[in-house]
């Protein structure tokens, strides 16, 4: 009995076990714990190189740790189809953030068994995408669209190793990532297979969805100057309380956000100073990120809630700064290759809704090199970076059957 | 020239720099850090019981290690008037909290001089009222109004020495407590001079004021479980934000105490977890601090204000507990002694307002043995617990003034 006659639950439940495999192979035991070119990240390659080459792929490890694996098409001079994800987790991760995307492509490639396309297909399993263990994301996606700066290999980890010594240290050759790491000459198209990370499908109650984009983001860190001083003995009326002012701005910002839909806002990190329980704060740090697809309705919003932050702190007496840590802006998914992906979709039963990820991912680094498309898998609960992240089997099952159908019916460029 | 004869600028001149000199003694060279029965404390010993002796007072140090120096009258059966502060530091401190009022009754007993009274005075130095050392405060007016508890002895500093053990190598004995320490049988009326702490009196432009009570305090812990998500992938109508809930709720505790002068509530203290700028805050613990000198009042902030939180959680379904960590009830300051004390500083031309003290001070300890009032003196800019915590020289000769009124006209019991 081939593959391809299985009943269908059984492929998807084939590529969640096989999720759950790689999950067990972790540098923490107990949990799933992979950062970038960690020990077990070995044991995971093997456990991949295997899988490839049993679907018949040609493999091979790239100089910046990336596993790749080629299914050739019959014209050597064909153009290349890029299905993608990463393989590097965060600490205490789940089993599917990054996994599904290549082992979904690999079982989709293990799918189209004999079928002749007009393109060569690589497979990359990206060996870093969260930014972990140098602090930095994407080294891997960076280095196959040459943008890795020398000063990106001189990075440090918690242990002072560079990304350098940490590649020479795997066997890897960083002298070598202009050579081994860059995308075939002949990409004409690149897919992303991820979990949405987010509660949107699981609210909607769909399985999955088109991304149209990865939003922009502007991250700022505001510091609001009051006066401590001492909880009894200062009225009310006497006092610059810096904590108070943060808060009346967090809550306008929460309210900012909430009336402007799909925008998003976060205070995620807060520091009071002094920080004694009967003293007035006399300085709070805090930070904003925000986040929307239309670049000039975030730099908007920026400017807004920085207003807002001097306004809480004009009534109080407590001066205001803000200052501007990043800025990202909106990178479109290819809109031609997106409206395929959500016509295949809907050819498969499935229709798809179109949306912005909140998260970024490789295949936002990939989509200013190649034409680039993603399709996101519901996450139950919205949850994604925890050992409970999960996905449903109808809903690989669709993403699978939608991924297929993509590759089946794509012209070669 | 005898001193009462000095221009009355000069006698608070030198009352400044006692408190200065005094400062100048510390554990931590280049500025003022003098802790329960430190090294320093020793020296700081010595220099005051030498301006006791000179001052004609008879000196010992108890065995809580309080200085104290006794002024006889010619009956012995005479009642005794206490005069008191404290000459223990927080760390990095001013020159005043504490040692003013020790310094200025110093002053007062030298301008005494031969001048008869009904009643001995007894001048005491707590050794213990700040509460740094062993985290506990009042230590040394607990011994002597017999209210030291035996498991006080025990409690530990930093470096794991018990109180007890602290006694012993400063050579005194924590065993001859009950003996040496309790106030005189016939205590009748106590008076602390002290620095506001606060700003009240330096924005309304005036030097003194007399102390009605010291406030009732009650402190809180509200904890606000929300659930911690992505800040790029959940759309604020899908959030759990425990940070935005505890701001809504912080801003309407600073609005309620506001309107209801004299409460004040500061929420000096909050923590985020997990705390990561691109992540929405699941927990947040927070701190509440409310003072009135109503405790029903009190009280009914105390429900307001966890009402409030419930309801900031329960819109954004942010689950809500608080904890009443400790509360104290309002200690009122000796009716009759506050008047006396109140028309002694109108005799002398300063009309003091009268006010609670938002601080706790040795006096409320004393307050419930002895009949006990309070003389406040502005503190510039509000400051205390800082190094450039000051005084003015007029303030604190229209304190002298005062206490030198209210003792040479006082009643003995």
């Amino acid at each position: 009995m081939s593959q391809s006659s299985l009943p269908e639950t059984s492929r998807a439940a084939r590529i969640i076990a096989r999720c759950r495999e790689l999950a067990r192979i972790s540098d923490v035991p107990g949990e799933t714990t992979r950062l970038f070119l960690s020990p077990a990240t070995r044991d995971a390659h093997n456990l991949l190189l295997g899988w490839m080459r049993d679907a018949g792929l040609e493999t091979r490890v790239d100089d910046i740790g990336s596993v790749r694996g080629l299914r050739r098409a019959a014209s050597a001079e064909a153009p290349t189809l890029l299905l993608f994800s990463h393989i590097d987790t965060v600490p205490n991760a789940g089993a599917f953030d990054g996994p599904l995307g290549v082992l979904l492509a690999l079982a989709a490639i293990e799918e189209l068994c004999t079928q002749s396309l007009p393109f060569h297909i690589e497979l990359i399993a990206f060996s870093e995408e969260e930014g972990v263990r140098f602090g930095f994301p994407f080294l891997s996606s960076l280095a196959a669209t040459g943008q890795l700066a020398p000063e990106d290999l001189q990075r440090k980890d918690s242990a002072g190793i560079s990304v350098a010594d940490a590649l020479r240290e795997f066997g890897l050759d960083p002298e070598r990532i202009a050579a081994s790491c860059p995308l075939p000459a002949g990409s004409f198209a690149a897919l992303e297979v991820h979990i949405e990370q987010g509660p949107v499908l699981d609210a909607a109650n769909e399985p999955l969805a088109i991304v149209e984009g990865i939003i922009g983001q502007s991250r700022l860190s505001f510091n609001f100057h009051g006066h401590a001083n001492h909880a009894g003995t200062t009225p009310m009326s006497l006092r610059h309380d810096a904590l108070a002012a943060a808060a009346q701005w967090i809550t306008a910002v929460e309210s900012y956000a909430s009336a402007r839909d799909p925008l998003v806002a976060t205070v995620g990190r807060i520091e009071v100073l002094p920080g004694g329980g009967n003293v007035i704060p006399g300085d709070v740090m805090a930070t904003l990120d925000l986040r929307h697809p239309d670049d000039r309705v975030r730099w908007e919003a920026v400017a807004a809630l920085q207003t807002a932050a001097e306004q809480a702190g004009a009534t109080r007496g407590v001066r205001v700064t803000s200052t501007l840590r990043s800025q990202q802006a909106t990178v479109p998914m290819n809109r031609a290759l997106t409206g395929h992906l959500e016509r295949a979709a809907a050819r498969t039963g499935h229709t798809a809704r179109t949306m912005f990820s909140g998260a970024g991912h490789d295949a936002m680094i990939l989509a200013t090199h190649v034409p680039t498309t993603m399709l996101f898998v519901r996450s139950p609960g919205g949850l994604s970076h925890h050992p409970d992240e999960a996905v449903r089997e109808a809903d690989v099952e669709a993403a699978l059957a939608t991924v297929l159908e993509f590759v089946r019916t794509l012209p070669a460029a």
